[in-house]
Formats: structure tokens, sequence, C-alpha cells
């Protein structure tokens, strides 16, 4: 496919709009893309400006797309662990955990974040797709003493290097002592709600699971209002911030066709534990002898792509999933699926005539700047 | 929520590219959805120029989109058949059915039509819901022995009056003997593929169900030539039309939320069937029971809706589901999921200061317009 440009977005009620879509719209949002069938704002100046003020002030993202399958009842942790290879026995009461859900034969369905909020009580906070059917089917099928339902949550992320300053105006003292992926329910107009230390930046942020749609506009004000100094926007996730940071998009970077360890997320995966886990015995064996891995790539020009498919010595050897020029590094940054055999023998590839250095990821962009491109 | 204006679609790999793209892109698409994370075009003149084109021509529609989850082996007729309430036994190899996907609770899951292709192996052309993750933890809790995948099959519609004209020249003479959800397998360019008199509207029109990407562009090309004099055009699922038409579209009218009942599905469940489903238990007391019934709504002016919920007599009565001006019955149509007693009770209702007539679905334009508008 070549690159397209961006076209008009058709909005109806299978496009769900959020608690905070009314918001969103007033502070002009100009684009969206659609996820887990839900609108979510890609950006409101431009990437480029929204990605330069991400970095040094403070945005609100409405991620309500971000959905929480809640799953609950006496089989609920056995149900997750079934899905996931990555062991989640010793997660915390409030723990967020990066979990990669695989079916049986080790393909990825979804990368969330899980979260335990009680031993029978979970959510998987899920990247795009219907991670809820598949933990429904299981249940049905296995007969599982659960429910399994899509909750009443609406995640607002706050992220930037002031976060941290204007989520503790909104919510306290206790916000800055919240470690990375752990959480505190705190009170907004006196109503207690989950703030993680997360978010899909590395600025630093927090996500509130917002558990009252009538106070999504109150809370989205307070934040525009505590925040006037901070020179606080609205946001959304930033394509350059997101590749240049090395964080994976399910859908983009991988898919249902790859597994967990083409993806580079060996540290997720619990293959030693004694745990019951759907793809773990699919998994053993391909750790070390996966077909792909996620790789990055680096230019030192602006590229534009007509096919993201790309050849070397006769075949094709990979695959661009995601791609950006980073203002920042004056470098363009894609991430590609490429081959194991054909990464391992190579630092280097021609691609639409020019020459790509293949890194891996995340960038590590002292490195690059300190090597020269080879041929 | 608001009427929402169309913004920009940020477009991704992972809202996917179909093998039709290049050619829609170059047929000048202006609008897009995104539909089982794939790219469906929604107009390319305007929704209205693009309908009365559709309703006095042909159009070819990119709907790719329409994945088809693949069920094979053994018990691929028994996965499908726990999947719906509708009895597939007697399906016809080439049938299409349609067939409402709901689980143990009787909650639709998606309303795809079921084509049986031989006794173990079935295409479910899905409409937008992962049911792939659905038959994927049902196999597997079930220990199935059973193939689930989304096929490389990618769907071109061919719609309007004079679709069998045009379907003929390319297929051949055997193509306007094929009945309703009937379908042969007809050669292009040397391979067989299969060609489904069927579409997401009601001029008449044919889905082939290409299954090779390389013949994409030549299909798209050899349609449009044979087409010149037809005054064929690139087209999409037309808002207009189907609503016109009262097709429904899940997600838009119904949802998870609801059960097929609820949406007036009620031939295409067959409660008496000896047949192993696993929302017939669900199901039986829900027939004359059901909360809400998804309704036609009737209004004489053109609307725009600041909200889709609309009360009667203090209460929440309906929800605005899909609506849109009909510019030849000069009517502004909605499909409204309202409240059974309120329906049983009432023939019009006062939505943002209009009167609207309460109506069965499909519309019918005949009994509407003798009717007058009672108060």
């Amino acid at each position: 496919m070549t690159g397209l440009k961006d076209k008009i977005l058709s909005i109806s009620r299978r496009t769900r709009a959020t608690p905070f879509t009314r918001r969103v719209e007033a502070a002009g949002v100009r684009g969206y893309t659609v996820y887990n069938h839900m609108l979510l704002p890609t950006f409101f100046d431009s990437n480029e400006a929204d990605y330069w003020h991400l970095c040094e002030h403070v945005q609100v993202w409405d991620v309500a797309c971000e959905r929480q399958i809640e799953v609950r009842g006496p089989d609920a942790k056995r149900l997750v662990q079934l899905m996931t290879p990555r062991d989640i026995r010793r997660t915390a009461i409030g723990q967020g955990l990066y979990a990669p859900l695989c079916d049986e034969t080790g393909a990825l369905l979804n990368d969330p974040v899980v979260i335990k909020l009680a031993d029978d009580h979970w959510w998987i906070s899920i990247a795009d797709s219907d991670v809820r059917f598949f933990a429904q089917g299981l249940a049905l099928g296995y007969g599982l003493d659960v429910e399994v339902g899509e909750a009443d949550i609406w995640p607002l992320a706050v992220q930037g290097p002031k976060a941290e300053t204007l989520v503790t105006r909104v919510f306290g003292d206790a916000v800055p002592s919240i470690r990375f992926f752990r959480s505190k329910m705190l009170e907004f107009r006196g109503r207690a709600m989950m703030v993680m230390r997360s978010g899909y930046s590395k600025q630093d942020g927090f996500e509130i699971y917002l558990n009252d749609a009538d106070l999504a506009e109150p809370l989205w004000d307070e934040l525009f209002a505590q925040g006037q100094d901070l020179n606080v926007r609205a946001g959304g996730p930033n394509l350059i911030e997101r590749i240049e940071s090395g964080l994976l998009s399910y859908g983009n970077d991988m898919t249902q066709a790859h597994n967990p360890f083409e993806c580079g997320l060996d540290t997720f995966i619990d293959l030693d534990a004694d745990i019951e886990s759907l793809s773990l015995e699919a998994l053993r064996p391909l750790k070390d002898t996966h077909e792909h891995i996620l790789t990055g790539l680096v230019f030192e020009t602006p590229m534009t792509f007509e096919r993201f498919e790309f050849e070397a010595g006769g075949r094709v050897v990979g695959d661009i999933r995601s791609q950006v020029w980073s203002p920042r590094h004056r470098l363009h940054l894609a991430m590609a699926m490429m081959k194991s055999d054909f990464v391992a023998a190579h630092d280097s590839v021609e691609i639409a005539g020019a020459r790509a250095r293949i890194v891996p990821l995340p960038f590590d962009f002292d490195a690059i700047s300190r090597a020269e491109v080879s041929a």
C-alpha cells in the first residue's frame, strides 16, 4: 500500500463517543482514530506541535477507548492467567502488569495492562481488539465461574513533565508517592477512583480511571483550571513521541500474525512458571527460533514510502509497521517486522533508495549518534 | 453526545488498507470509517449524490472489511451452531444465512452472514466485532476439533439496478440465475471465486468474494472498463439508502447491550429447533418480554440532535441510533432503540421540539405517506 493522505472520518454511533468528547471537541480536536470502536483523539494542532508541547508541559488525553474488560468471580484469576503467559500470581492489589495475551499457538491477541483490584476482580485495560469475546468464549467453554463485561470506566490520561504537579493539585499530596504502574484510590468531588502512574508516553504521567461518567466534564474542567499556569492543553497519544520512545502499538507494530518473542516482549513471558496458561507450551520452542523480530530502522533524511514491505537479496526481508520523522533527532525512525536471520547478519538495509541502519528497540539515541552509517 | 462534525481520520497500519485501497484512492474517496480494523469507504462525492447514483446506476464498493472468519474441521458446524440461535442445519452449499450471534445471556455479539462452503468448512462474514476471538475461545474451552482463522478473502460489492448487467459482463451468463443469498463459483482470469447475490443495499447487486489479492486491481479495472456505458462509479454503503431500506448496522442500531428480539430479528431465531446453541435457553423467555424495541421514527423536517437519548413523562424512553434526511421522501428518518411499553402505548413522541411518528421497521413509505401526524 502507498502512504495514504488522511481523509474524513465518518462518525457514527458505532464509532463511540466518550464522556469527554464534548470537551475534546471544544478544545479543537482535528483528528481521530477509532480504537476499540471508540473515538481516540490523535492531534489538536499538528503532530509536531503537539509533540513539543507534550515534552515540555502537560496534556490531558481522552483515552476512554482503553476499555476495561472486567473479570469477576471465583475463577477470575484463573481466566486471566489462561490468557497470558506472564505470571500474574504476585500482582499486588492496585498494580498494573503489562501482560501480552496469546492464544494456544502463541499468537498475540492484545497487549493490555492487567490490573488487579482483588483476587477475584481484575480489569484488562485493552489495546485495540475485542478481548471480551475471547474471555467470554473461554469462560463458557471451560465452564468457569466468572462474569465478563466491559466496565463503565473512562480512563483519562495526564501526560508530560508537569503531569505530577497538575495531578497533585487535583488529587492531593498522595500523588507523588505513586510508583510506576502502581495506583492509589483518590478522591475527586468526594468520589474515590483509581489513579495510576502510567500512560502511553515516556514523559511521565498518570491515568485516572474515572468511574462516573457524570464527573467527566467536571474532572476535565478542573484539570484545565488548575493547569492554566502549567500551559495545560488537550492532546492524545503522539505518533512522534511514542515511536521515539519505542512504545509498541498493537495492530500497527504487531498483530495476531506474530508471537510476543517476535515483538521483543521476552521479559513479559514466564516460560518456566508453574501456571495454567494457554500459550506456554506453544511459546517455549519459539523463544529462540522465531521467524521475525521487530526492529528499529534509522534513516538520515525524511522518507515517504510507496510500499511498506522491502526486499533484499531477492526476498522480502521486512515490513515497515510504524514510521515518523523525528524533529528532535533529525532522523526518520521506523519500526519494522523483519526476518530474524537477515537482522542477525546485517546492520543496514536499503529501502526506497535510502540506506537505513538496523538498530534494536527501544531506540538508543546516544548509541545512534555515536555510530556511523555502515554500508 | 452532541452531533459531531466529521474530523480527519489518522490512518495507520492498524486501520488496515485493503487490496482495493489504491483504486479507491484513485477514484477520489473523501471519507472512510473503520470497520473490523480496516478502512471502509463511506463517500466519494457526497452522501446524497452517491445515494442518487446508487439508486439509478451501478457502484463498486470496497467491502473487504467484511472479514471472513473461517471455521474448518470436523467440529466446524457445531461451533457455528453454538454461536447462533438460527438453525443452520438445512443450509445449502454456497448459501448465505443472516445469522445473529449471541452469547449465553442472549446478548447480540454480531449479525453476520454465515456461509456454508462444506459441512466442515464455513465462513462467517462479520459485522464490526472480533468474532474470531469468540470462536477461538469457545473452540479452546470446549476442546473442539476445529481451526479458526481470518481468511484471505476480500469481498467487493457491485450494487445498484445495473449491477446484474455489469457482473454478467464480467462473470458470464450464469450470473442472472443466482438467487438472493445464493452463490456460484465463477471465474475471473481463470480463477474461480464465489459470487453471491447480496450486499448492503436494497438496490440489488452482488458480492464477489475475491480469493487472490493480486487480482484485486485487475477485477476493479475490469468492472470499470465494462461498466463505462452503465455509468459505473466507486461507492460504499450509503447512509441514506441503508436507513431508507431499514438495513441494520451492528454497533450503530444495536450492540451487545441488546438481544435479537429487541432488534426485530425474531424470524432469524429458531427457538424450537433441537440444536445446540449457547443462547437459546436465555432467549426463550425474552421473546415476549424484551425491554426495548428498535423502532422507526419519522420527522417532517430536517433535524439535528444535540443528544440522542430522549425522554417522555419524566423518563428516558428512547435513544436515536441512526438518522438521516431522506431527500427522496422529504422526511427525516431515524432508528431508535425505544422502551417497548412506550412504543406499545404511543404512536408519536416529541423529540428536540419536533413530533416524530413511531413506525415499525423497515419503513413502509406508502403507509407513512397515507397517515397523518397524530398528536
